[in-house]
């Protein structure tokens, strides 16, 4: 069975999984950055955002980032991980946040209550926005993906919505040693996660925390 | 310099301190005890809690949780730690949740909004309720401990209170591998604790963090 998924979500200690005040100069939000420090240390995390040769470890950590990546066959993002701006579609040719060849080779469904053309990107990647809600999102990202497995982005709040629906069967998620004050909480008004397994690996630069749906 | 210190202090993943629904039978809320279940792998921690003579690790963890008890002079306590009655002191001869031997042995100061006279346990600990703020009972406090430290010993809102006042010095919290759901929120009003440098040290059993009030 296809499952839908979610990797190498960072969250603070204090439990945002985004900084304040998201905008097109911080697409993390305030602060946020610093979740991903550890993706940064990888030698995957280094060839696919700081560009290749730059070395970064190659160990457990390094395997974990790119468990995130194999076997998926299309993603859904949250409209706030594509872009910072909200409400109708500004006419600014904005692609998202990742240049010519985002990370995603694959076709990636975009959850927004505004309708807009797809867009194909470098490298395999197709933007699709969908405005009929996130099962419709997940029923066109499992039919992309062709008996693939589905990977959810983000934000939180996207997250939070395919919890709530039942939807998700692994999770993993990071806590990086830092503080933002402020932004978009992950755990909340999600409950306890009664129906999953929880697995934690404590690594160096964050603690990683894996939720996998019981066998029922 | 005296300083204000919180030691040992649990958290779950979802950033909960507390369980929901404390009672005199779940002094620690629901699923609450699972917060500290590291403790009761130490040697220090089995001696204190669960008798003595049951083995518990005598390492690092150990050496951690020994930590909160050196140099410690007297405790705050917030009405919720000592008690799960709410308003007036009902006269049902409470003495808090320890026993005969309360594991403070020396002056504890519990703030309530009512009064209530001091009660004198074995072992040095006697309970003085204070009723007149946070400050006043810091001040109690200190000067009971003769130049040692004092200790918080929380719960959230009491911890959330010193934070804010700007008064605690050092703050060392462990987060748990389990999910609550909800509770009592430790990191909620409290901003980014940006005074403070955070050391994350990952254990086993729960991931440690320490805040240390930078050097101004």
């Amino acid at each position: 069975m296809a499952k839908l998924r979610v990797h190498n979500y960072g969250c603070s200690l204090d439990g945002y999984a985004a900084g304040p005040n998201q905008s097109l100069e911080t697409p993390l939000g305030e602060g946020g950055e610093a979740l991903h420090e550890w993706v940064f240390e990888t030698a995957a995390g280094r060839a696919m955002f700081g560009g290749e040769g730059r070395g970064g470890s190659e160990g457990a950590e390094n395997d974990i980032f790119k468990r995130g990546f194999e076997n998926v066959g299309s993603w859904i993002l949250g409209r706030n991980m594509f872009t910072a701006s909200r409400g109708d579609w500004p006419d600014d040719g904005w692609q998202g946040w990742w240049g010519d060849e985002p990370p995603y080779h694959c076709d990636t469904y975009v959850l927004t209550h505004y309708k807009r053309d797809p867009i194909e990107m470098k490298g395999g990647t197709t933007f699709f926005f969908v405005t009929d809600g996130i099962e419709s999102a997940l029923e066109q990202a499992f039919a992309s993906a062709k008996g693939q497995d589905v990977r959810v982005g983000g934000g939180a709040s996207t997250v939070q919505q395919y919890l709530n629906a039942g939807l998700i069967d692994e999770m993993h998620i990071t806590v990086a040693p830092v503080m933002l004050g402020a932004g978009e909480r992950l755990f909340e008004n999600v409950g306890a996660l009664e129906g999953y397994d929880l697995e934690y690996t404590p690594f160096e630069k964050a603690a990683h925390y894996r939720f996998v749906r019981s066998t029922r």
